[in-house]
């Protein structure tokens, strides 16, 4: 069998890598690598195969395109071509699947190639082939998720070391952890749209992840974290969705999550994506969330399901779009934090209005509040009274996963 | 696509009930299902396809045989015609896969059809297929497990409410979470079968469950208990095995796991398996390890990959068998407890003989010393020494997993 591959990067070395450590059991040969630039690889044991040209690669014959250049173009411009042209597509782009998802489905369908993008959601856990092949017979009722390592690993540097999310930032960036341009990951897009792939492969319909409530970690400070720790909680940023009759909820947001849970327990690079099925109950996963090796693995598991012709159903992506609710709409605590010098003002009215609260801190610089109310509306009416109030501008709020 | 199902039992209900609710999806028609006696099913749906003879479920056509009865005997003589008569095999009997788990899957190989047996570990957890299947192209190094729901409930209701190990058990038995001859789960043979099931396939070659080291949990007491929840650990009964180089070593026993662990938050009926893996790093898979529904799902899920046709190389049972060490040869931690009055000579000779030891109790009953060795020979020494000398017939000692 023969693939050719699209990027040279980190993934790409970790697929390249697996197929040579497998030879005596795998007969993968690589086609041709394209790359940006060529020069780079002039030692490489691969450079006889390696090109700057995509024409050069389609020229050669090959069963399986996989794509590791990563970015919306012109990775599907090649992998639509690939597909038109009956060859199989293995994939790590989780910003494609997200976005065009339903159009490269529906391509593979019609000219009866496989598509496959394990290494998309969870880097090198097995996550997507057991919700489709092994939990199919199931209802997915919801799930929750820590998909994206790099603000994991802010976080969890933030908290045990107590510095701020500005020093872990710049420290992650310089030893590569985060990205020059950090903005996919720390607004949590990178999470979210893994979550729709997700939610869209559980729900069996199309879920966008620009329709999921969106709020990403740059305004955790270390005051937050102090008071996690107080409440015997971490913070992590978490993704979840549920559906719910005929509509999907979903965020992905920093949350408080219970010292004793399974969340708190997946630190630094580290994923975890947890189903809840009617009739298996809790299913959960969890493994490192990114990598060369780790994704590369994912991606080589893809390429074998084409090898042994193992099919695997994502119709789910052209089925039609579910509306999505962003709004928490069930019980929850929420830990608010209030900058103001009206503290008393604002404690009234919040026992006025929530059913129960609990003063956690008070004093010159703040107040923190611990509330429960029935849905996250009862919270945006307590604070909308308090801005016309007057008594207070800002708030933060973090809403608590058990 | 049709099946016969033999056992109409928990699991026999969990299968028949989600190929109902699938229907529309999946078009399995149910041939026949055996049980031992049919009196009991006159008011079932199903009560036309019930019998108790084999020869009127052989005599019908089908394309699946799902065993669900469990035991050696008569399940292998019916799997065995069934994969003769080129009939596919479910089953979720881990005793005969770990038995006869070579032998079977030679004749499935034989006659070209499938044998799959998800459901034999980890309920309706998906862990062999992702191991099989999604990890192909790693070297698994090691793996550790909690892998039967029995003593995990005892265990974990022992440490919660502080009861006795008697009284929990008798609890569970009348509540049905244990059998009214509970040997095989707490003396720690169903969750060694499943570690040989999950190690055969890790590692490539024929592992045997008896060749493990085995220990139940019996002997916990409340006093391990107590010990447990001072050293800031549970109690939890943990398969492990590693490769290395030409040999597997291998345990089930109860240690003592450290609260910051993963381990640590399985708790009752759930199940974990954690992978090591050469390039992914650790992988883990929690969920239900046994019940109605879980294991239902996992053979439906079985069922699913013949009807797709996906094949799942299982060769591993036919390598050869290789050899299991069942001493732990590395660094560990172990809490030893003496009964006897010579405490301060036994102290002593800890002192001589271990690199690093901590009294964590010494009161008229007993001496509790936590000690530090380099390999699990070292506490057989120093316990010999100290029964050589008189000094305590009787140690009990609990390893601690980080």
């Amino acid at each position: 069998m023969k693939i050719a591959i699209l990027g040279y990067g980190t993934v790409g070395k970790g697929l390249v890598e697996m197929i040579d450590s497998n030879k005596g059991k795998r007969n993968i040969e690589i086609a041709s690598i394209l790359v940006r630039d060529k020069n780079k690889y002039k030692s490489s044991k691969y450079e006889h195969l390696i090109t700057e040209d995509i024409e050069e690669v389609f020229n050669k014959e090959f069963d399986i395109l996989v794509e590791l250049i990563g970015g919306l173009n012109p990775a599907y411009k090649y992998i639509k071509r690939a597909l038109e042209s009956k060859i199989n597509v293995v994939t790590a782009n989780k910003d494609m699947l997200a976005e065009y998802g339903d159009k490269l489905v529906k391509i593979a369908k019609e000219n009866n190639v496989s598509l496959r993008f394990e290494a998309s959601v969870g880097g090198g856990i097995p996550v997507l082939k057991p919700l489709i092949e092994s939990l199919e017979g199931n209802l997915i009722e919801s799930m929750y998720a820590i998909l994206n390592g790099t603000t994991n690993y802010i976080l969890s540097k933030m908290y045990d070391e107590n510095l701020s999310y500005e020093e872990v930032l710049k420290e992650a960036q310089e030893l590569g952890f985060a990205e020059a341009n950090p903005e996919s990951d720390v607004q949590g897009y990178d999470a979210a749209r893994k979550l729709s792939i997700l939610s869209t492969l559980a729900y069996d319909r199309r879920v966008y992840w620009k329709d999921f409530y969106l709020e990403g970690i740059s305004n955790i400070d270390r005051k937050d974290i102090y008071y996690a720790k107080k409440l015997g909680c971490k913070i992590k940023l978490v993704g979840q969705s549920k559906l719910n009759d005929k509509k999907v909820s979903g965020f992905v947001r920093p949350v408080l999550v219970d010292n004793n849970s399974l969340l708190s327990r997946i630190d630094n690079e580290y994923n975890i994506v947890v189903f809840n099925v009617d009739s298996v109950g809790e299913v959960s996963f969890v493994g490192k969330g990114a990598g060369k090796e780790p994704t590369g693995s994912a991606a080589y598991a893809d390429v074998i399901d084409i090898f042994d012709k193992r099919v695997c159903n994502i119709d789910s992506f052209t089925k039609e779009k579910i509306e999505v609710e962003k709004i928490i709409n069930h019980n929850c605590e929420a830990l608010l934090r209030f900058k103001s010098p009206k503290k008393d003002k604002i404690i009234e009215l919040i026992n006025d209005c929530v059913y129960e609260h609990e003063v956690i801190d008070s004093n010159e610089e703040e107040l923190a509040v611990m509330v429960s109310v029935d849905s996250e509306h009862e919270i945006n009416n307590v604070l909308c009274f308090i801005n016309n109030k007057g008594y207070c501008k800002e708030c933060t709020r973090l809403i608590i996963i058990i």
